[in-house]
């Protein structure tokens, strides 16, 4: 097996593009593939601070990277972000894996506590009566968008990969979520209070992340959270998985034929409009937003909210 | 295990209703389903002749036995078509499985042979440059509306199950393919020299398909096509029920919040024109119907016809 571009060994086959490369051609390829899905959907300008999430995961840590190779000529400051969730036995295992990564690039951070705003992942695991991970979502969007005001940055950066993207469109067009077809994009520009939001692994698969991240030797937790197994999107993105394996590439056309064809046609029509949480001033969907609701029920605050949203 | 209905022994579990049923209660559910399938899309009225379509498997012979145990609730007289698309080795077996049927049940029928109109699907398949599925699809669709017209019948019942629909619904999405979802109804009402076509069976997984003939006794035809290892729908059939499994009731909900939300709003903007082909008169979306092209290309006329569309 030979790589496409040096005829050296090669070490990775890409089905999904009928293509064999070497390791360094392959780290080549994962970040020009980075930089198209950044410049292809405006995601960063020049002179912007961009906030990128890190949770230590293979995703996350190779996002983290590519991007700082890519900052002078993308032009642009990074800032590292942690989340410390308050999951026993998980949380302080990844915001560790995710400050060695920062300090060995010297990247600026901050690691962000749950706890710090009263409330934790176990506590919401334990006593709300939602699918924790969708808890814990909400909760993420709104400190990350909360901190990276703080932070001054542009822009947060997620690790969110196109079968990420992917498994939560499928769920999208099961559940005929017409809002989130609307609006499910790689990037969303800032809004009122919303700190822009970017996807820059939109167009790179799951399993590139894992093999850029082990060619490259970067420090990443394989540890899955111990609320993952009531993860949906796992069913979803197995679904996908069995179609990929049969049909090589049939990922990035469902990618392409939503953005392309199919959102702007169920887009045409729709909008939410965008509130202000009575409660803490973020930007919100309803009266008071979902983590303030979460962080009130957990302090026993249920009745007085209640009637109030 | 034990019948929801009468308390006895149950041989059906339905995991999507969390429903145990002994054999003849599942029969009254299957057939209650069908009815209910048909009144709500409107598919049949009293007085109609309907052309079932059977192809001897076992959703289309539990299709014709249903509709001919409702059809004097219905008020519908029933006549039989099958088509012999002449597959070798293949379609003899389920052309006399399906007059088998006709004649069991006093049904009056005709059997409808490509061969009469100058080429088969195993030519086709031969010589044709065209996945041989689509174009045997194609074919079907042709000769159906033509006979059932010829006949005198007022719609075309097909045995298409749930599972059919919703993995015709999965690559429309997937490829973001706008015309078919905007016209992918479980009904299509009659259209200029379209006679109406219904799948009494849009609402019945298939697996419940082969309950109901096994219950019965019904004669049906396992075997499959010699060409259906390249049909690309049992893929996608799987992927469906790769999240029937973990998720049971998921085909159902997909299948609502596509027709009712998804649909409508795709629909608004869309539709194409039919107009008549120039060789055979037939309703087509081309200056010349699919049909007459294949037969035109197996004749050997290529250039002429390739240059008249």
């Amino acid at each position: 097996m030979r790589c496409r571009v040096c005829g050296g060994e090669a070490v990775v086959r890409l089905e999904y593009a009928n293509l064999r490369l070497c390791g360094k051609h392959f780290v080549e390829f994962f970040e020009r593939r980075v930089l198209r899905t950044v410049e292809r959907y405006g995601m960063l300008r020049g002179g912007q601070r961009v906030a990128v999430a890190v949770s230590g995961g293979k995703d996350s840590v190779s996002l983290l990277h590519a991007l700082w190779k890519l900052r002078e000529r993308l032009g642009v400051e990074l800032v590292g972000v942690t989340i410390d969730l308050g999951i026993r036995g998980y949380s302080e295992e990844y915001v560790g894996v995710a400050v060695e990564n920062f300090e060995r690039l010297g990247v600026p951070y901050r690691v962000v506590r749950l706890a710090d705003y009263g409330f934790t992942i176990d506590d919401a695991a334990e006593r709300l009566r939602r699918p924790v991970c969708s808890v814990c979502g909400a909760v993420k969007r709104y400190l990350l968008n909360r901190v990276a005001r703080e932070l001054g940055a542009n822009v947060v950066a997620t690790g969110h990969t196109l079968d990420d993207f992917l498994s939560v469109l499928l769920q999208a067009y099961i559940r005929g979520d017409l809002e989130l077809l609307s609006k499910h994009k790689p990037y969303l520009p800032p809004a009122d209070g919303l700190v822009a939001r970017a996807k820059p692994l939109a167009e790179t698969p799951e399993s590139d992340t894992l093999t850029y991240a082990r060619i490259l030797g970067l420090r990443f937790t394989e540890r899955k959270c111990p609320y993952a197994g009531k993860a949906v999107s796992a069913d979803y993105k197995a679904a996908l998985n069995l179609l990929e394996e049969r049909h090589p590439g049939i990922k990035f056309q469902m990618l392409r034929s939503f953005l392309d064809r199919v959102q702007p046609r169920v887009a045409a029509g729709a909008g939410a409009e965008l509130k202000r949480c009575e409660v803490c001033g973020e930007p919100s969907s309803s009266r008071v937003c979902q983590f303030c609701r979460f962080r009130a029920q957990l302090a026993g605050e249920h009745l007085r909210l209640a009637r109030a949203t």
